[in-house]
């Protein structure tokens, strides 16, 4: 099967290329670099082979990329990563998470493409209380990243109505592991790295979250690829448990060896404006696939701190 | 209070801006008269009694024509209004009913403008069964301007938990009344009027929707604006019942007074690609604030048919 990859450079992207090769795909990765890295498909050996286009998916050149490699299936995973970034500049969210995903969208339209796998996620609730399930209303997002997020997924709908594209969306909770580019995980191990004697941490550190490792979710996506019929399937993906933000200083700080380094709270619940400081998901329908994650999500941010910190030492 | 009108001098816009003048208020239209005609504003006796700013939303120079104005009170109806056309030509609504949004609320967060009247859709459920009230969900629009519209919802939600803009957002449904602009009773006057012998109908006319009067409509927008308290509040508005294309076809006929003339249906219960057939909504939380439509669907179809066939005979 051939499978284009937008965003393939990044971090979730780079290990979804790596298991399409293990898989056998011929893979066409497009990204623009600017948040993804070659050294992520070269961690995992995929650099050479995958055809690599560094482009922008709002380039006219896109479509001529689309129809010249003529895909079976389409991950579209390009986006502006960094929720809290979008804040002040919001043209950032709305270029980069959401127009990605119209001029994906469309090139399909253009080129005929049919099959397309969409990377959403729970900002899309917005601060809404209880277990989310995916059929769950009203979507109120309250961070620009969710609002294009949904935006997009507005979109996946209309365009399969219309024009026969067959979409699979998932909604991503805060996902860690190996090749971090962004997020708590990444910047604590960085900045406690760098000064060894003590941690800011944005907010109070009581938010808490669903995460999951990325080899967790990739199992998620590829069974509900393989047993969803219809035309376009939307599925919440998180482990077991959730990991407050104090929890992942500490596990930083126990796998840096700094007992001592001092964690310095700020104040409020949310970690920058449009922070949604506690969720929780109802993923009973990715379950109901027969999915179980090998990891519960303190394992899984306990593993990626561990992975973030050797790489920060070799890099060092 | 200042207040300002995106797409003032359309259908809505047009008959809003007559209601604001005679409530006193200072009145920006800023319209491109691309689908809106300086005309609707002349027919209500509005056009010398407002500033008439013939400009897209879309264009820098909005940022500034706000600035200025300083509105208390912004009502943004610029859209494509025109759901079938957007399908042929995708941009159409992003441009016009998505991008239109984002630059309205980009230029709220710019200029420190407080409050926006956004005009929503049905549109925005997409296919599904039932009484659909507010917080239904999933949204899964199946138009292109379900999903400009369910984008610009998450937008205004976004916009104002990071940026402190207060927004009220009224999902419209088929709205007629006088100086139509679109629609299924605009196009079958003028179609049988112009061929007296027949009228073609796009699908089987069992499309069946509720429609309001323009002037219900706005009942209900200025009843919910005062009654609201919190940041952003969703309504659903419509009348009573609804109303089949198929009726629409024969009181158009009744009113030509041209009983003898065929009325030709197509195939299939839509009326258009992304046409959503049949629709129902649930309109209790804008029932308890105390609004009451006074016409019907049927008796709101019946008055604009009749006006909008004086208005054809007048002009030919």
């Amino acid at each position: 099967m051939k499978v284009l990859v937008t965003g393939g450079a990044g971090f979730v992207g780079s290990r979804l290329v790596s298991r399409l090769l293990d898989l056998s795909h011929e893979v066409c990765v497009v990204d623009d670099l600017s948040l993804g890295r070659a050294e992520n498909l070269a961690a995992d050996g995929s650099l050479g082979r995958v055809e690599l286009v560094t482009l922008d998916v709002r380039a006219p050149e896109f479509v001529a990329v689309v129809d010249r490699f003529h895909p079976d299936r389409i991950f579209h995973l390009a986006a502006n990563s960094d929720i809290s970034r979008g804040t002040s500049e919001p043209r950032t969210d709305l270029e980069r998470s959401f127009l990605t995903t119209y001029h994906v969208l469309d090139a399909m339209r253009r080129t005929g493409a049919r099959e397309l796998v969409f990377a959403s996620t729970s900002a899309i609730y917005g601060e809404e209380p209880g277990d989310l399930g995916e059929a769950h209303g009203p979507l109120q997002p309250i961070s620009l990243y969710g609002a294009a997020k949904l935006s997009s997924e507005a979109y996946v709908h209309a365009y399969a109505h219309l024009y026969g594209v067959r979409g699979w969306i998932f909604r991503f909770p805060n996902v860690v592991g190996p090749n971090l580019t962004h997020g708590a995980v990444f910047d604590f191990v960085r900045r406690l790295a760098r000064d060894k004697t003590r941690l800011v941490v944005l907010g109070d550190g009581t938010q808490t979250k669903p995460y999951l490792h990325v080899d967790d979710l990739l199992d998620a996506i590829f069974l509900a690829i393989a047993r969803t019929p219809s035309p376009v399937e939307t599925y919440n993906v998180a482990g077991e448990g959730t990991t407050s933000v104090r929890e992942i200083a500490e596990m930083v700080r126990a796998a840096l060896e700094l007992p001592h380094a001092r964690l310095e709270y700020g104040e409020g619940s949310r970690g920058w404006p449009g922070d949604v400081p506690r969720f929780s998901y109802d993923t009973a329908k990715i379950r109901s696939l027969g999915w179980q994650p090998r990891r519960s999500s303190n394992e899984a941010v306990h593993a990626s701190v561990v992975a973030e910190v050797e790489r920060c030492k070799r890099s060092s």
